[in-house]
């Protein structure tokens, strides 16, 4: 038996909650490497040269391969047969649906709520700084503008945002949602269906879903039932 | 025999050229259908329910099946075999890293580039306004960190980006760096690697890479040859 892969993540990072509750419903066992991005550890020499050239996480090393990206360390492990069909489809048809999504959120969902979380939560606090209400707003019109898509083209008439059951799409697509109530933003008030199904996705990722979100929940001083 | 796929494309969208170079170098048929973005034929109520949901290009019909977002699209037609292994590896460590190089880049290199290009070019051109120095340096900067990890890291003792061979990651590369041509930035100039590793991906590419990118030749004034 090969040893189990390096996972190398901090909960705080989106990204690194989605496959960190992907890996627990797929029952892949991983050596638990956690990163403190806090503390800059992601930032040293060290970490550029040994675990991740690109100095984020989260990252993977497997038997000595280093991979990063999350997409593209799902692909991996799905090909290694370590991540269940059901999660991630096998047959490329449906596979595509679910990577229409994948790809679909870099530049959308992902961007635009991390910036909003940035500029709200973690730059203030950085830099002892409040932004200008018009900074917020703006980055807010963004968001929502994206926020607007997942509500009524990827939700319209599903339960999940590629079809009837939930995949990798709907886990990635919460945990970055999820991050903006740490800058005190409640999605669910303007998005009804957004509401009903990230109750779904928590439902269907329990009790994965709230270990991984248990920082967010302490921060956001809200508990894993707020708002839901 | 089946019928070829329909391809909706802009010559003038970065992901567009980068599937229209591919298709070409791998000798797949399509149907040209091609999508006035100047004229805003992508907004129309028509294209939203025929053609794309998301209101954007590239996208294709394959035989009734609707698809958006190019990496998935590149994804589904090599499942397809309608693209060459050493375009896009079949072995899934092979291709892990490619997809390691087309994952990182949406919010890195595209974001950046493409933010830097609006600023510059298309913004002001829709609004007659032209952005503060302060503005663009701010653009500037955030694009050339991504420039840096390309040439620091991805180039890093290679000719291209993911090994001695050309893949389809240096096509999607180059065709989202040579945007910031057509606003009269000049990536050659600080960038040697880069430099050198753009003239041996246009050269693998060409006729192909020339025809894509007639546009931006055109209107940043500079011939497929100006400062290779």
């Amino acid at each position: 038996m090969s040893a189990p892969i390096r996972y190398y993540y901090d909960l705080m990072s989106q990204p690194s909650r989605a496959l960190f509750i992907i890996f627990r419903l797929s029952n892949m066992p991983f050596e638990d490497c956690v990163v403190a991005l806090r503390n800059g550890e992601h930032l040293a020499e060290d970490f550029k040269k040994e675990i991740n050239r690109f100095q984020r996480v989260p990252c993977i090393h497997d038997n000595g391969y280093k991979l990063a990206e999350s997409v593209a360390i799902l692909r991996y492990l799905s090909a290694k047969g370590k991540i269940p069909e059901h999660l991630y489809p096998k047959y490329f048809v449906d596979q595509s649906r679910v990577d229409e999504f994948l790809e679909w959120q870099h530049t959308s969902l992902r961007v635009t709520c991390a910036m909003y979380f940035r500029t709200v939560w973690l730059e203030p606090l950085l830099t002892g700084r409040t932004p200008s209400e018009a900074k917020i707003e703006s980055f807010r019109m963004h968001m929502e503008r994206n926020l607007d898509v997942v509500e009524e083209v990827w939700l319209e008439g599903k339960d999940f945002l590629t079809g009837s059951a939930l995949t990798v799409a709907d886990i990635f697509a919460a945990c970055e949602i999820e991050q903006t109530r740490m800058a005190d933003y409640d999605v669910r008030i303007k998005y009804p269906k957004i509401r009903a199904w990230l109750k779904r996705v928590r439902q269907s990722c329990n009790p994965y879903y709230d270990v991984a979100h248990e920082f967010v929940y302490k921060i956001s001083g809200t508990g894993p039932q707020a708002k839901l």
